[in-house]
């Protein structure tokens, strides 16, 4: 496609599923200020108010699916309703991205014991391509079915993975990652623990080691249960995620030199930010965007080395990087929408 | 001393320098409670305003301070100020609780590398005894000078050193303090970094692996400094310390066993509260007293263990347990003032 | 009764249903620190988890409340059931003091109107104290139901009442009270409204004009709904209460003759606190205490006021002055347990 | 200029003094994604780090500013700096945008009582423009130098002027105007006001009556100062400026007719958003937007009327607000940038 062609395309229609919780409204802001496509609003029950943005809207009915001719559907829906949904959907010729856990976890089993139920069509959990395009690039450009990572494996993994691939890690020693979450995190439904009057002011444990979240960072990184050690933690503010990530090196490293593996790495990937010389992020340095950023501290001395990842757990850790895997199914530039 | 003597005895002055910072102001609230002393502010300018609580006070001078017949002065005061004030009020006669870290670490060596100066006073940095009830009671209850403990260390001592003196911690695997604090521990000085709308909806690590209290860590618990990896973080909250221990079992042990272990160890401990069954302390547990809340998790197949230990920064942390110590200093009842 | 007597008469067990709520849970804690009286929670249903304070606990039947002797009831209850339970405790010779707005309208009209139900017993509205200590001590002593007020009403009406006395106010010219609460008012049942994610870093009015906390004004106050507009906001804080309430003198008048009226009128109040010299007080002024502070600022030359009223909801709010009119209704001490 | 023309004229650089300030730094975000001009960064000292966006930058110098070629100059620095600098961009043929006080007074007698200073340019403060394009669209077309509104001003006259000309407000009884601010206007200096621990939990009153954007509001609405009463108040939160605004109707009003005014006088204006049906805004309906949004109560027996009257501060009442008005004098089309 010529420039002049990409400019001019007409705009493609893309379905959003539950887009009243918080992922799913950050994912139709997103798409709303994307040059090239449309978001189209579906309701799985006749809504009671239909405020909101003005966006072309209808109820969900395989009819009405097709009627609208969408190109691609996001689920944003508990993973036992993407379950039922996706197939719909694909059956209709759409691609689809399920930010669930539903099609996360690569087999029966897997899923069995994380999600505490049986999933109905291991095929399309076989086939689901994982949405993290810093690794999976290629088969997500390929995949009908993607299943939009976690918000605490999308930071656990882009800080990891290359220091494995570097075989620098010392995994006899074991890997701890202590993660902080904004509330936002936990969803819109209101319950004890996200009343105002438990969280401000307030900062707890959750999922001590059994979050189910750790066998999406086992998959993806090839740690395993024994060497990886997880703690959620629930943090006073709205958005965004940071974790804090402990390790020996295999060898005296100090931290320009893991700098580099990760410089080396992300040369290309433009929502990966590394901090230098000993410079952390914070959750401010990436709310509101699409970024992972990354710092790092090590004593060669002791081999000691501190990892710090942080994100906004509803971009980059749901609904951006939704956008991004949208971007690659359907031919578009993948910063489209995002910068 | 009979009962009805200890309950008519008059009250005892106390001394308290630095009482308008977060941890000198919530002393003397403390003290204000405190059914057997009266707390008397003492500044070492003349004030602008002398708002603040109505109670006797004076200017520092070596001749006021033998006038107002002090029976303990308490140092709020950055470690170079206290250096300077702890000899003339010993030189006086009274006890002397330092809530800095001027008196912790032992040594000129630590003190040189980790406070950055020449300590002026080594042979009172030899004498003080660590203020740390829980595992130094005999030392406090016959010193002159309490060095008391810093926040961070004291959630950390008091979640590492029974299981380290149970020996249950594989050491050559290393142990993870990953450690969150409420900005009061930062001081009352207004700076960039405690500014609200830097501090609001944000979290940040910060002195990751080099922080001053890491050296009292492995000064009580005996662990090396290569063996203990430790960040310390900015939490958007008032007051408040969290830290999530991780280390590896060197034998099978579940979380029940690991309570049993602190069971015992804080038996007759007033303010050590163990968690049970997995449940976990948050900050709320602990704020606005002097407790320090222990909670475990621990998988046996893997020998991973994580371990909660929380506390107020202002209290447990700062305050409350160097009244605590002043108990012991003075003879009276450890918890006077502090249920 | 002399003093030696009074120091040493035995603790009067008092009984506290609804000690699970917001306010509920601060009277507990209130009545725990009281020197002569013993809480005994009452519980509605069998609780799940039994978890709190080990105090004497005992499920809700008539038969229990005559066997566990109590001098008084606390009700923390919606109105509906303080309605039905009020008469149970006052038919077995207890003391009610009521936290809910069931007895506080005086006539069925204004209940009908406001709280839009009939009251199943007028007698017992007819018949309540309303507990506002500062101007309604006496009938609160000779009281057996005493109606514990709102928080909005007790902020307003301890600013409003001495000047609508003194007769300074412009009532044609209308009063305004514009209403900031911390979000413990709005109950501990977990909404969308007090959801961390709607509160936090947000700030909203709501019952604009038509608040049930209204009349309590207008009836204490002697001010005409015509003459008095009030709005309620959500403040993200969890505790307090800012009232900022605006009139006109009816002739020149500085702060200092303002807050000179205010002084005469509260010299012997122990909880009501004057900022003097355009001082204004904050929420943390009064937090955690049961005092209501009070600032002032004037221009004599436009009549314009200005009075700062702030009180912390769940103690002068709420549980603090309920145990204030238990102290009269048990003839102790007025200040006992609250200072 | 023809479509096709407007499309893809060169963008056109814009300076930014005083861009690492809150108002400052929202700006040059702000500008980054406005399609038509490319902002220029211009220190007023040489900086210590220069972090910040990848874009152009000078040291401010009278030849720098002539060698750039800029077509505006935006001010985001202190009155008495703004004084000084508007000139020499002025004599250098640029626009300037000042975000400060310094040419909102129209005379030197207001900016003498309300900035304590004597104003050395009155010839400019005269020609000022005042920059609320809702009211003053055409002379800002004309203009050379815009004064930009304060935050409070802007959400006040926007509530009142629609009313005020509509002769609805019965102002020999008053207007109150209660005002909320997020700490970001209190600016990023560190101060005793703005450290976390004091703002967190908390709410203040300030400036009452005599807030420096008082006048701003007398001399756009037409109120004299003895009509209207303000009090500035500190949120704990970042960002957003809430009004509640009380005055008496002078004859029977519904909340729809009143909101029948406001419709019709903001038909046209894209930053005007009217709730309606006594919906109220908060602080989240408008932040991160430059809109400022309206409510209506109104009780037609009494005549008492509410409007809730909100806007973010950084954006509608500050650096949104300066773009709506570089585009009105660079002839681009007032939303560019801002939708």
């Amino acid at each position: 496609m010529q420039d002049s062609e990409y400019l001019t395309m007409p705009r493609r229609k893309v379905g959003v599923v539950g887009h009243t919780g918080y992922s799913g409204a950050e994912l139709v802001r997103v798409l709303r200020r994307h040059p090239h496509v449309e978001p189209v609003l579906i309701d799985l029950r006749s809504p009671e108010h239909r405020s909101g943005p003005a966006l072309t809207r209808f109820s969900w009915s395989p009819e009405a699916l097709a009627e609208h001719k969408l190109s691609l559907l996001f689920l944003a829906t508990p993973p036992e309703l993407s379950i039922e949904l996706a197939p719909v959907a694909l059956g209709h010729g759409m691609k689809v991205v399920d930010l669930s856990g539903a099609f996360r976890l690569q087999t029966v089993e897997n899923y069995r014991r994380w999600y505490g139920a049986e999933h109905t069509r291991p095929d399309l959990l076989a086939e689901a391509a994982y949405g993290l395009p810093e690794f999976c690039r290629n088969q997500i450009s390929h995949a009908r079915l993607v299943a939009n990572p976690g918000c605490y494996p999308t930071a656990a993994n882009l800080a990891l993975k290359p220091l494995l691939e570097a075989g620098i890690i010392d995994r006899t020693s074991g890997v701890v990652c202590d993660a902080k979450s904004g509330v936002s995190g936990a969803g819109k439904k209101p319950t004890a623990k996200t009343h105002f009057c438990e969280v401000a002011q307030n900062f707890s444990a959750y999922s001590v080691l059994d979050h189910r979240h750790v066998p999406e960072v086992l998959l993806t990184s090839g740690l395993l249960e024994s060497e990886f050690s997880f703690t959620a933690q629930l943090l006073p503010v709205y958005r965004g995620i940071l974790e804090t990530i402990y390790f020996r090196a295999n060898r005296p490293l100090d931290a320009a030199s893991i700098e580099a593996i990760y410089r080396e790495r992300y040369a290309r990937e433009p929502f990966v930010q590394l901090f230098s010389n000993g410079a952390m992020p914070s959750l401010h340095s990436v709310a509101h965007t699409n970024l992972c950023a990354l710092g790092v501290k090590a004593d060669p001395a002791t081999r000691r080395v501190v990892v710090v990842s942080t994100l906004d757990n509803l971009v980059k850790g749901a609904a951006g990087q939704a956008v991004q895997n949208m971007n690659l199914l359907l031919g578009l530039k993948e910063t489209e929408g995002l910068e």
